[in-house]
């Protein structure tokens, strides 16, 4: 017992004095939870309680404190790897969690994704270039509306078509009856092209629906599974990705995350978060809004995303990162720039307005990915 | 369909125009999600689309903006109406969920606190005075040793007796081993006394296991049962809460929920999140931490939480607040004239460094909020 310890990177803020209290403070919080005075002089303050590795400057007002607790404080549950992480101390202000450091024993409990990078574009039958992913919207309307969508989108070489993650289980569209209309659509689409699409089916929703609706999209020939851990909690997420029965990918929606990374002095990093997490978490691929888009997030944090999801982590897997907001056929060349092809991009509205209608749109944006037809 | 609609208040950041531009933004982003100008002009834009009911100015730089939702967007599922209150907008800066005004039509689909204020002081045969809950800690204790604290703070007359959130399922007090240890404890003490201590277990866990160790916990004589939903997810929490072969009451723990509430101009306020949200996701008591203590929440937070335990919401009962951190022996008079008689006071530290002992220490908190012996 004791022989390993896993360390936890936290951004601080404060001056030297201060962030280096709140640095005790997170040994103290994430562990015992009682005063210094009170904890008791064997084990438990020698091994249990939090102990700071390394304290560093940032900037004036920030500190970088890496501090290491006992593999044994988790024991093996995802959800008290999270809770040590982060879990009290979420409440205490200027204390950011910027990035994890688990040894193979800590990472051998975790499957991770299933698919990974290089998984997910076997499944697509397509080793190089960017992936492109589309949302089946606006909510509101029918089935078999969304399918007719779906079918044309496929038609025109979109890899993934996903439902809107604010399409759940309405009456305009009912999962069952939705999933089943659109896998088919997909499917149709793909014997005239010769494709490999997949439709990715929404399944956030209740905590004892989630597991049927994700064999009911499995069985009606979805070929991915869309999850708002935001929403549903990371572990349900890791469950359906973890489960042998299902064995689809599984696209992370940030939906409800968003309050994480919002602030840079709170929270959790966009690299943590969208990377390393949702990895341990199950994710193939992890959606977030691009930089530049209708949403906050800057090119850096963007870069950020991007080494989360590739830096090694032992078994498991690197995952796609999904950026979407904002893409339209003129940035996509300097997008491609920035990611590279190791990407997925999720590109809405500026497909539906392209003037020479939507298969055509798709087929544009295929080829400026470089996708062969 | 389309007869009634819900509405959600929301504080935007930014100049009136700023402010009003965010609001428009959040009647499209939470429900179509694509721009206003390709919005169908047919129910879509009559009904799906949100709409602002009000706008007003709270100060110079902040306005509060009521905007309602069709009823039939949220599809009976309290996921999405979690993702239509905030899920994408968490991610935009400068607006937070303030609260919710829910009809009886979708307050029907949740059945909330099994218990509540009432239901939980009849379990605990005390009708009037504050009630006294105790953490059993640190993380490092054997079942044993967390179980002979449960016997002497059950003794003492405390009223409930819960698992540290950090003490999970570690090798040094697992799960099953302590839930049956401290449950026969505390009915041990319970019989010398005639109090109706109970022991609540922390059943935070992985989504594949959390109800197993439900039913495990209530089998083995706990009264209650904790789940942090910030870990495992408001709908797990809810799914424990409303199964009818378990129907114990539930505590909710604040792990991981912190970055929430930490930023005022961001968010989920503390009277939504702690308040009308803990209660539709099923528990009967709400912990956070109180003002003064070692978090930073504010008086005016704490008040807020208070009235978001109660404000009326049709049949989803009122339920406890739970502020714990601080509170000690010097500062409970001040707290009772604060909360009144209808809080449960979670009181840690200060009871372990009692001069007369633990047991004593108990017995002094318990005089104080006008127990009887």
């Amino acid at each position: 017992m004791f022989k390993e310890r896993f360390s936890v990177a936290y951004s601080v803020t404060g001056n030297k004095n201060e962030a280096y209290e709140k640095a005790k403070d997170i040994c103290l919080e994430q562990t015992v939870e009682i005063p210094d005075s009170l904890v008791p002089d064997n084990f438990i303050r020698k091994h249990i309680l939090g102990k700071i590795e390394s304290f560093n400057k940032i900037t004036n007002n920030r500190y970088k404190a890496v501090i290491s607790y006992a593999i044994e404080n988790i024991g093996n549950e995802f959800t008290q790897l999270l809770n040590t992480l982060f879990g009290n101390i979420s409440i205490k202000p200027g204390i950011r969690l910027e990035e994890m450091m688990l040894p193979p024993k800590v990472l051998r409990n975790f499957k991770g994704p299933r698919f990974g990078r290089t998984g997910l574009r076997r499944l697509l039958h397509e080793r190089k270039r960017p992936l492109l992913c589309t949302p089946l919207k606006p909510l509101g309307l029918s089935s078999k509306g969304l399918a007719e969508l779906a079918y044309q989108l496929a038609l025109g070489g979109i890899d993934i078509i996903k439902d809107d993650h604010g399409i759940a289980d309405q009456c305009f569209s009912p999962f069952e009856e939705r999933v089943k209309l659109c896998a088919k659509a997909v499917q149709r689409a793909n014997k005239k092209t010769g494709y490999s699409c997949i439709y990715v089916a929404n399944i956030s929703s209740h905590a004892n629906q989630i597991f049927k609706k994700a064999v009911f999209a499995k069985r009606h020939g979805a070929g991915g599974l869309m999850i708002a851990p935001g929403i549903v909690g990371l572990d349900t997420m890791r469950q359906i990705a973890e489960d042998d029965s299902i064995g689809l990918p599984i696209f992370s929606h940030p939906a409800l995350q968003g309050t994480c990374v919002i602030n840079k002095y709170n929270g959790i990093s966009h690299y943590a978060l969208f990377g390393q997490i949702a990895r341990l978490a199950g994710a193939d691929a992890v959606i977030y809004p691009n930089f530049g888009g209708r949403f906050s997030f800057t090119r850096e944090e963007c870069r950020d995303i991007i080494d989360g999801t590739k830096v090694k982590m032992g078994n498991v897997k690197p995952i796609l990162p999904c950026p979407g907001g904002g893409i339209n056929l003129k940035n996509v060349p300097e997008l491609i720039r920035f990611y590279g092809n190791d990407v997925i991009f999720l590109i809405g509205g500026s497909l539906f307005s392209h003037d020479r209608g939507l298969v055509e749109g798709c087929k544009h944006f295929r080829k400026i990915v470089g996708g062969s037809h």
